[in-house]
Parts: structure tokens; C-alpha cells; sequence
């Protein structure tokens, strides 16, 4: 082994460069795995007038008149997530929100909402909002903060459409795929 | 050429060097501090009607009539942010944007909006958004970007509410945290 | 001292642990340059009852009475975005989502919506929301989420009025900086 002094210059060298690129925490990739992943079933029964014990969402604007789906007219929702594809099920979480439709010429929405969790698996929110292009298979929608047990995370949510009855009921499948967690 | 093993030690000395400082942006933890923090109170002056002058929020649709509580009410806001509980002290910056009640059996809403500064102290905004759980002592709603002095900041609102006088008037404690600085 | 030949392969391999643990995503700083940037013009042509053709946003609620600038007016939209001024270019992408006017004594309004690209070009979305300062010159928004090609990204717009005709159409330039890609 040489002597001490002989090391100083290159061990300066490597505190320098440590020091130099200090590395973020990894950043996701579009093709890496997310750090919590979950799959969950949106239920939305739509208030019509006269059947308030199971709905959860109510018309908050007629639509506009402008083309034959629906344009301008919004929905508040209070609906249940649950773990299966059963409206009956224990819900998991609340998804508080809105969404309203938004094109002319086919049915097409924008959903901006939280899912709430409070149980003893999960407490906290994440929030959500994107565009839901309806006549697309899926669609996915940015998670763009969290609180309690989903802190500050990011991610995004892929929705698709399982089931239309007609203006009373659907049903969308969400793939929450978070790829920063804390 | 020296020997393989008179470097071994120096070899290790590296890999420990950059195995050990990984992370850059300090990513924030759940238990870590802010990085920015600040308390303001928030004021709502429903507007009823007759009194202009106060007011700084209306009412835009009408409840739905889904249970009692105002479900699918949405109100429309430019409201005053306040370092002390005094309605009537200069604001300091302005809380615009909007939010709606969304429950059947208790009173509940969620909130989407910017906190506008314009002061010689803060220029900016910061944008928000979640789920109010009225009946909840705190909770918290998620900082998802921001703008000016808070140029892409993100991190947590934590409200309380403080007083409510019927539907005219009521005053949100709102603690920023903001854990992504830049 | 040894001869520097004899410690070129040290350096070989500090400068190679160096370079591999090079910061993933480089975080932003306020005065950076954006990791991605484009410039697009927004066109919104509000619908006025007679004219289905050409509209692409509506309003879904009236004034609330509140001030003389449209309190509480929500339009929801579904614009062209185009890369030249024209209105009739070809969209390279759609704005979709809501503003809301909320100032009493001066114009002011608030967006939240999606960018949603479906070209060969470019597949995806970003997610913006943000208070839209009408009297400023030009005032920023935050880019929240994003989709596809913008996976998971966050950013700034700043939007700059360039014509406003009546309450029939006005232009933005949008100018979209992306901080954080992928």
C-alpha cells in the first residue's frame, strides 16, 4: 500500500465528483414500472328527479343546445369506488368531483375530481384531472398530487368504459398507476 | 501498473462515495418540513343578491335538489386571503376559483382554485386543488404547481374552518406547506 | 507521488461512477430553459345560439349578477389550438376544458383544462389550470400532469391576449414551457 499523502489528491478528486452530481431521486421513465399500482371500479348513478336514495352525481347544468351530445352540461358526483365491478360492494374510496361534456359531435367529457380514502387500509386523497375521450378504448388522466397516505405522489389514471345504461348508470374501470411515491 | 489489490481499497472508497449520495432534490417525506410555509385565512362573502358591494363570491347553479345539502351547488370565488382573522384587513393575496357542495347527508365540497399575489413581498400564484371534508377537523387539499415566486412549487393546503355565519360569510384557517421549491 | 499514467485508470473509473449516477430528470429552476417548448394559438368561438357550425365553447351558466364583467359565467369549450393566428389552420390539438369569469370591477377569468394531441406527430395530454389575469399582459398557468408523449411532465404556459371580438371569439397566444420531461 503507498502512503497516505500519496491517496490525498485522488480522494479530493472523488469528494469533488460525489459532490459534483449529486443524483435526484429517479425519475420516472415513460416505460418503468409504477411504485403503487391499484385497480378500482367508478360507479356513477345519475339523480334523475325522483330517485335520490341511490344516486350519487346530479345534473348542476342543462346542456347548452350546442350539437346532440350533451355539450356544457355538468355533473357534480359523490361516487363509489369499489374493488370489483359490483355497484353493491363495500366502496373502497369516494370519488368527489365533476365532469362535464364537451364536444359536438361525439359523447366526449373532462373529469377534474379526488378519490377519497377512509378506511383503515388507506386515509388520504389523491387528486386528478384530465380529459376522458370517450371513444377511446382508454384514456389516461394525470394524478397530480396526493395527501395523507398518498402524499405528494404523481401518476396517472387509465380509465375504460365497462358499462352504458343509457343516462342512468356507467361504469368506468381506473388503473392507478403512481410513479412518484413518497 | 500496480497491483490489483493496493487498489481494491480506493475502488470500494468510490462505490461507497456514489452509492451514498443518491439523492438530489431533497425528495420530501411525510414527516419532513416544508421547504416554504405559510398561514392565511381564507374569506367567502356569498353573494345574496342585494349586497354588491361585500360580496366576493355567487352562487352559479342552483343546488340539484339531491338530498339536503346543497348537492351540485356551485359557487364561483375572488376572495380575500388574510395574514390575521380579519375579514376587513388588507388581503394579501386573492383566492379565484370555484367550489361546489357534494354530498347527500352531510355537508361536504371540493375546491379547485389559485392563490393570486400581487404584493411587493410575493408575486405569483399558486394553484390547488381537493376535497373539502367540511365535517372533518382538517384536511388537506393538494398544491399541484405554481407560478412567479412560486414557479413550479408543489405541496399541501391544510384547512379549518373557523367560522361559519349561515350562507353569507364563512372564514377558512388555510396552512400552506409547500415541500418542492425551486 | 506515482506518474499520472499510473493513475489514469482511477480516473477512467471515477469519472465513469461520476457520469452514471447523473441526475435523472434535472430539476427546474426559475431562470433554466425549458426542457420542451412550443408555441400554439388558442381560438375560442362561444356559442351564441344560431351558429352550431362554428362554436366551440358555450356558456353553462348566466352571470351571477355580481359586478358588470360576467361573475359566474362558466363556458365550457372544446378550441383548435393551430400553430399560426388562423382560426381555420388545422388544429394540432384541442383545448378542452372550462373558464369561468370571477372579478367584479374588472375582466378576469379562470381556466382548467386539457391540451389533447392526436396527430402523428405528437399523442398525449397536458393538464393546465390556472387563474387567467385578463389585465396583464400576459399571465401564467401551470402545466400539473400530462400524458403519452407529455408522460407525466409539468410545466408553465403563459397566455397573451391577441383578439378579443365582442363575446363572439377571442385568440390567445399560448406559450408552453415544460420543465420536468421524461
Amino acid at each position: 500500500m503507498r502512503k497516505l499523502e500519496e491517496k490525498i489528491p485522488l480522494i479530493l478528486l472523488v469528494l469533488f465528483m460525489a459532490f459534483q452530481f449529486v443524483p435526484a431521486t429517479q425519475k420516472p421513465f415513460r416505460d418503468s414500472k409504477p411504485c403503487k399500482q391499484f385497480m378500482l371500479y367508478y360507479h356513477d348513478v345519475l339523480f334523475g328527479g325522483n330517485d335520490p336514495l341511490n344516486a350519487t352525481s346530479a345534473n348542476v347544468t342543462g346542456p347548452s343546445g350546442l350539437g346532440a351530445f350533451d355539450f356544457g352540461k355538468v355533473v357534480v358526483f359523490d361516487d363509489p369506488m369499489t374493488r370489483d365491478q359490483h355497484l353493491t360492494s363495500p366502496p373502497i374510496a369516494r370519488a368527489q368531483g365533476m365532469y362535464f361534456y364537451n364536444m359536438k359531435k361525439v359523447p366526449n367529457a373532462w373529469f377534474t375530481f379526488s378519490l377519497v380514502f377512509n378506511s383503515s387500509e388507506h386515509k388520504g386523497t389523491l387528486n386528478i384531472l384530465g380529459a376522458d375521450i370517450i371513444t377511446a378504448k382508454t384514456r389516461d388522466l394525470s394524478v397530480v398530487g396526493g395527501t395523507g397516505d398518498f402524499f405528494m405522489t404523481r401518476g396517472i389514471v387509465t380509465l375504460e368504459t365497462e358499462v352504458v345504461e343509457g343516462t342512468k348508470y356507467f361504469r368506468l374501470k381506473m388503473d392507478t398507476k403512481l410513479y412518484e411515491c413518497y
